[in-house]
């Protein structure tokens, strides 16, 4: 059986997702809702889908299985919670809002849900991350001791879409906490953060911060450090040092060629990608093929509702430290 | 316009073709030759296309625009004739035949083709490799001094496999004389071999080496030094260092993760791809796309007949001075 | 003029000192003291020099021009105030003291020292450290906006050892720290820091830790992190980022040789020095040539006592922040 | 036992050499002689030594107990005979003459000597290679079957050093040859070579190369390939690749330091030493110190005699060999 989707949004990240739909062969699109409907038509057109002009039509339609939601973060909720009056299959984009306490009403009402709910964690599904998270599974080199991120994206985003954003750490760090969370096994319950403006003085005015630096402590005590800056001048920047009793697991950065030059001066290498589109395209295709996986043979997927909340949370407190500039424990709340 | 192939030849190398022309959005497959039906009518029915009992309906049909040869290589030349006979656009794998007079005969037949003719020296679309070229061209560290090129595969096929192969210069190493001959913009003069037995002893009775190693001199009088070897035990080697008067370039292998390990005797990285279908993935796509443009936009494509016929005469030459063990004159011949 | 040193303390850190300023060509071990007799007559018989019984008669000696202080911590203010009294030049190891208080008396005391002071913060005059400070101030890439260090042991020293040492900030971090003023070129003036006993567990009745991360602040608002550990499976981790606002310098870890082993599973490369020993053989003798060059050319040598002073300020927050769980304000005091 | 030593020559090697001995609480240096009175009067004031104005006065002195020849090449067979002659041992730099007959000649005279004769290949003391040496006798990868060796020099000698230096294979590849014969633990039978003028065409009037190619097949039938140009950009080039039946095992070019720098175009890393003096600076030490080691536990050096005259007699067929562009054998003779 082919699973026939529905597109909620037609942005940047819903292109990303529609290109991988129309490409796996397990899978359709029927149709497309965006209220800017130039843009819909446009998406509907390349990939031989329908542009509706009502979004609740795509939940009603009987013939749609799943749907994808990459609209803007406020229609999340919206969007979750009709997908479980109509029963679809949903892959919802993070964050699933930026205010926890309208996430825990959520899944209050959403607590019997049959659907399956995915949350847009993309990089789970990267090939490297797979593989890093395989070697801590298989305990190589014995108990997860510490675990440290670095992420810094390639260039500061306008101050427009920071306004927005919910914050370096909702926007940002997210990413970081649910990776965080999948390797450790285990939940954040305090943290502490500073922020600063290095980039640009203006980002003040959000109030945000471009550069940001974290200790988070597990349930089991293990002592965790993020950090997280706009921009890095080298491309983009996601690594990941794990250190276990008996060695050392480290994800480097991905370089952009295995070109390697030497002139009288000095070894160049091509660097990293300028962009998680670049380094993490393979990761879309194997989360959608996951999730169509999971509908297929019925199973709960991961990451699901309670990864999107837990990481909201986490993202909370750490908002809440950098203001006052003191640990913060983490609203924890398992459903 | 959509670009109709018609495929000939439903093995390993057909495959990889008929994969990367059903995703191309400019492409479609119609038709499918092989001489094994069954193996033609699977390929047929993944990809949705025709499987006909007859290679010589694929060059009658009027709807079919090119050609992709994967079949054995005793057919490629009767195929480039059909192709040039019947104008179709022809995508033909390597080697064009394994006697060079045959070859040379063929091409003083197809003298003034019309057809666009593009043979599957697939690793000049690799992105390391085409980056490399781009650098050379571009003159960043001046002129060319030397080139050594070292390939080697994971394990030595079966005797079956080598009896008709042509023995490793024309199997193994035309692939290195291709990018040579690319990368140094100048022919290969003169050359001297040596081979050994290494790996099986059994390997003199075809007779044939699975260890060989060259030195190439080209008409500008640079030397060049070629390495292979049919079993590499960490994978797959390909690795390339471009000497010139003002610095180095060098392909190095590709790692199969990003992820470094440290235990308490070493660090340790995960090893090359296992075979050139994991590394070479993506050149394949691309070469097929190129050719997709030469015909939609009458290009002459690269390689073509001359690329395969000049490095097929290097080839013959490498074979006789690894017989005779003494330098031999490679025939050249300008067409 | 050779220059003639009394070297106080015949344990470990003595015995590298000797050894560098034996072979040193301008200068020379005329006394060594150590209430162990056994320890210092047995360095004295391999540097030629005199073991004598009494530490006063270092300091009265008139041919003596320098002293070098490796005995025990709470020995070393004494040792620095007779320097002064008696007109040494002193190399005096870190720490200076393990409280705050003591070390701030000794500052006002020796206010107007005339002799020269150096602390033994050796880790400045290894050669990584030295080129990446040099690129610092060549403002190669800009402005400073971020430090990270990461310092971890190759193993946990005995519980004996940790009652003495002050705990791993004063004992561990304060190499670090600094490292890190000394890269910054600024003051730190707030810390955050979370200790852990992933090791040994006994750690805790020390009480001490085993393991930390820390967040801090500097004077110009700069954020940096640190991680610590006592226990590096792979040897010794010494490795700095430093981020700039156009492009990153990062000190790697140092590998044990230049051979890449390739199976057929791994990439392997030899590991990382053992030890501080091994890792920064070469920095010692460069610690030691620099005092003596201070001397023949009277330059004031830096690092001085404000570097020990300020360090050890800094320990002290680091300390009172991970006992409390909260930020803590430097006390800082420039003289 | 103090070993007592007398120097022959006060060039460039002779003062590497002399700084060792000085520095080794083992030795002491009595005597140096050079044709140049003012060179050795230099070296022997720095070294506490006499500047003798007979090189025979070092022979006859019943105090020296060994010599160590860095004089021009002309005159070490001379010096071979004189310690043969008064029963010094010798530490004698390579080559031991540009022609294959004298030594072989010498090597009769010598037949029976009871003095201790060492040949100045120092790369053989390097620990890196001393490393890669090691891995190979433990056959942590089974048998070898190819050994490729890269040597390339920071820049070209001037004309006039060229004219008396015997030509490339003699005086560059020489050390190439032992390295490769100690590692093979086989002799070298048959060897091809090219060579061509890439960096200066004046080379060719003296006549000489500046860039070479080999392939040299040793007795059990392992193929070799050396590649050697005067003139490296990136600095100085030594690497090494042991290819094994179960694994490879590479020698990888010393990096200048451990920083990495990224800025928005590339990674960064500081280049390779400019010459053998860095790189090797500590092979010298360990050659001296292991010569020492064999007086006075009365061990048979290695590099002895026969390790000279035979990596000759391969640079005597190598230089042949790129005459004639053919295949030579080497002349063997195992004393």
């Amino acid at each position: 059986m082919i699973i026939n989707f529905g597109i909620l949004g037609a942005g940047r990240i819903s292109k990303i997702h529609c290109h991988n739909i129309y490409n796996n062969q397990r899978a359709k699109i029927l149709k497309i809702y965006d209220p800017n409907t130039k843009l819909s038509k446009r998406l509907a057109r390349t990939y031989k889908a329908h542009a509706t002009e009502h979004d609740l039509d795509i939940f009603t339609d009987s013939n749609i299985h799943a749907v994808v939601v990459g609209s803007s973060t406020p229609t999340h909720i919206k969007y979750l919670d009709l997908a479980n009056k109509y029963n679809k299959d949903i892959y919802c984009e993070k964050p699933i809002h930026l205010n926890l306490k309208i996430v825990d009403a959520c899944l209050k009402r959403l607590k019997n849900h049959k659907n399956k709910i995915q949350i847009g964690f993309h990089r789970r599904f990267d090939s490297n991350h797979l593989l890093l998270k395989n070697k801590i599974i298989q305990k190589k080199f014995g108990n997860i001791e510490q675990i440290n991120i670095s992420s810094r994206d390639s260039s500061l985003p306008p101050i427009s879409y920071l306004k927005v954003s919910g914050g370096i750490f909702k926007d940002m760090t997210i990413h970081d906490l649910d990776i965080l969370r999948w390797l450790l096994n285990d939940e954040i319950v305090e943290v502490y953060a500073q922020g600063a403006a290095m980039i640009d003085k203006k980002i003040k005015t959000v109030p945000d911060f471009d550069t940001a630096t974290m200790i988070l402590k597990s349930k089991k005590g293990i002592l965790c450090q993020l950090s997280n800056s706009r921009r890095f001048s080298g491309g983009f920047d996601q690594r990941i040092e794990v250190y276990c009793n008996e060695g050392n697991l480290n994800l480097n950065n991905v370089k952009k060629s295995s070109i390697q030059a030497i002139n009288n001066k000095e070894e160049i290498h091509d660097i990293y990608p300028y962009s998680f589109i670049e380094r993490y395209k393979e990761s879309y295709v194997r989360a959608i093929d996951y999730f169509i996986d999971c509908i297929k043979n019925n199973k709960k997927p991961s990451p699901g509702l309670i990864d999107g909340r837990n990481s909201l949370a986490i993202a909370e407190a750490l908002t809440e430290s950098a203001k006052k500039s003191k640990s913060i424990k983490v609203n924890l709340n398992d459903y």
